[in-house]
């Protein structure tokens, strides 16, 4: 046995990032793969086999059903699965396996079964994903201007916009709302080439942080519009939050934007390759205590601060990196995080405020 | 210990449709959720908690953090979600749990580590979802609908485009391209609240089934149009493919769609609540062997009839129903399957016809 904690999945591509980094092959239903060495290894059905030699990467595209038939043979009855994962470990001199986090428990239960070495992985299954090159950065890069075309194409929606004897927006004669604001962005993204998802939530819904806004939008209150796009070619997203106000903000409403600033500042100001993950949180969270803005988690709604700084992005949206108090590690060289310190009061209202940063030796670069 | 086989899960709900099913709760990250008696629950952070009291139908919904706290304090140390879901298990009286197929693996170690009682689902975690009730069905009805307007959609499009003298097709003054087509069907999708994913392949692209298309499109072959939409309000699929051609095809080429034509005819035919989930794809396989389509899976590429006729539609778009000839199970009434046999032949082309049907007890009513 030669090969250890070879990395093994079984999983589709649109939601597993890891399957996706290993092949660049767009999958809706689960198949095994795994890699030794330099060699990518793809079991795939007839109905993927072809179309996997053309558009995968991966080096070696085995048929599914061929070592299904094979193995079923060598051990006399119908082989499951587990039983072909079992035959490539023989074939391929594998001492044990490294699979993701969320490899799917029948499988794992069929490893045990057979006695079959493996660990979980720590984080991502390819530690290398963390240190983005240039290729990926680029299109991150990528996602990331189409974020800021639609920040322009809502600023320029709220320009137009005008307000109502009771601060309703109409935009061209229609009441103006979340939906459409929202519908405007997906059409954007889905002209470049991407699926656009996003939020657009004002006044109390914003204090929501995931809320993705419905209804009228209001003149005098603050409105968070995070779009999260993916690419639809490479599966890279772009991740920002700007937070919007046609009208003039009151002094409480103008402090908490300003305080939300400040947090995300001093936050990045904490970037650089060496630096706890923590780092930038407690930041964020020491700019918000000076500045007198409370946060209770436990308080219903919860308030405040109350979510992470930020996370790793790349082909997933969340990647396992998360900028939190919990969070053990060091930021490295070539990491993509976001960067997104927020404040939630219900009556005032929630201003996040989110940009992407790459990890260099010295501090950060925003893409 | 009062209850056995509680469900439980850790997922987001984009992506798990047993999630989406138990909480009607749209999240990007995982959280952990169970179900006792009539009564659901789910721990969410204080990023979430907030939202899933109003969005989510979850009968109560607890703060994750507060449970962290509360059992770190009794095992004198840092909690895991395992120790939360141990206590959970001594507070609500839970003998064992049932937890989904693809249940991630770092927590099923964490409660084989525990000696927490599981047993794995055989399909889907909550079997009341194969019957689909009137309110889904009404879902899945407007989803295809949704299908049957992006064709029209496309019908339009290749009855207004011309033919070139290389066969090119030209729409609008622009060479018709399967991106092109593409596009409109998701910005059709996208009015009506929809994400639009399909195929539009044509030639020896559509001879893999997946293969979505690219680069110009031509007259004289067969077009597979594959188009299924995500309602975003609820999540159902709808999911149908037709295959067009611009022009008139030839003799060998008629005799293919014919040959399909008459396979889903035939595998429609068998539908009925009690019959075994493999009858469809064997009426299927028989009417293409009687008619002569050879079927070499082995071959590179596969050819012939070389994907199953059919799978489970709902929240999911591969529900864990299956119509291939390796299925157990019988079909039952109100469940919803696609009925979609193909042919595939580089040279000559592919051609792939289907629909969704609902299941009843003396057949079957396409939706």
């Amino acid at each position: 046995m030669n090969y250890h904690d070879v990395p093994l999945l079984f999983s589709e591509s649109f939601h597993s990032a890891d399957m996706l980094y290993l092949t660049g092959f767009w999958v809706h239903d689960p198949f095994l793969a795994f890699k030794i060495g330099s060699q990518s290894y793809g079991l795939l059905s007839a109905l993927e086999r072809s179309r996997a030699q053309k558009e995968s990467h991966l080096n070696h595209v085995f048929s599914l059903e061929e070592w299904l038939i094979e193995v079923s043979q060598k051990i006399g009855h119908r082989a499951e699965l587990a039983d072909v994962i079992a035959a490539l470990q023989e074939h391929f001199k594998i001492e044990s396996f490294c699979l993701p986090r969320d490899f799917p428990a029948w499988l794992l239960l069929g490893l045990q079964k057979r006695k079959i070495k493996f660990k979980l992985a720590e984080g991502t299954l390819f530690p290398e994903q963390n240190q983005k090159q240039p290729p990926s950065i680029q299109e991150l890069r990528k996602a990331n201007d189409l974020v800021r075309l639609c920040f322009k194409h809502v600023e320029a929606i709220l320009e137009e916009s005008e307000i109502t004897h009771d601060q309703t927006l109409t935009y061209r004669n229609e009441i103006l709302t979340s939906e459409f604001v929202r519908k405007e962005i997906e059409a954007l993204c889905l002209k470049h080439e991407a699926l656009g998802d996003c939020i657009v939530a004002g006044g109390d819904q914003a204090c929501d942080p995931h809320c993705k806004g419905s209804g009228p939008l209001k003149a005098q209150e603050w409105i968070v519009v995070d779009i999260f796009p993916r690419l639809k070619t490479t599966g890279y997203h772009g991740d920002m939050t700007r937070t919007f106000m046609k009208g003039t903000p009151t002094e409480a409403q103008k402090a908490l934007y300003e305080a939300v600033k400040l947090a995300q500042q001093e936050a990045l100001s904490t970037l650089k390759a060496g630096v706890p993950f923590k780092a930038p949180h407690e930041a964020a969270q020491k700019t918000f205590e000076q500045l007198g803005y409370q946060t209770d988690i436990k308080a219903n709604p919860p308030i405040g601060f109350i979510h992470s700084t930020g996370h790793g992005l790349g082909l997933a949206l969340h990647e396992p990196i998360s900028l939190s108090h919990r969070s053990e590690g060091l930021l490295e060289m070539g990491m993509v995080v976001t960067v997104e310190p927020g404040l939630y009061y219900p009556g005032l209202g929630g201003v996040r405020i989110e940009d992407v940063a790459l990890i260099t030796a010295k501090g950060y670069e925003i893409l």
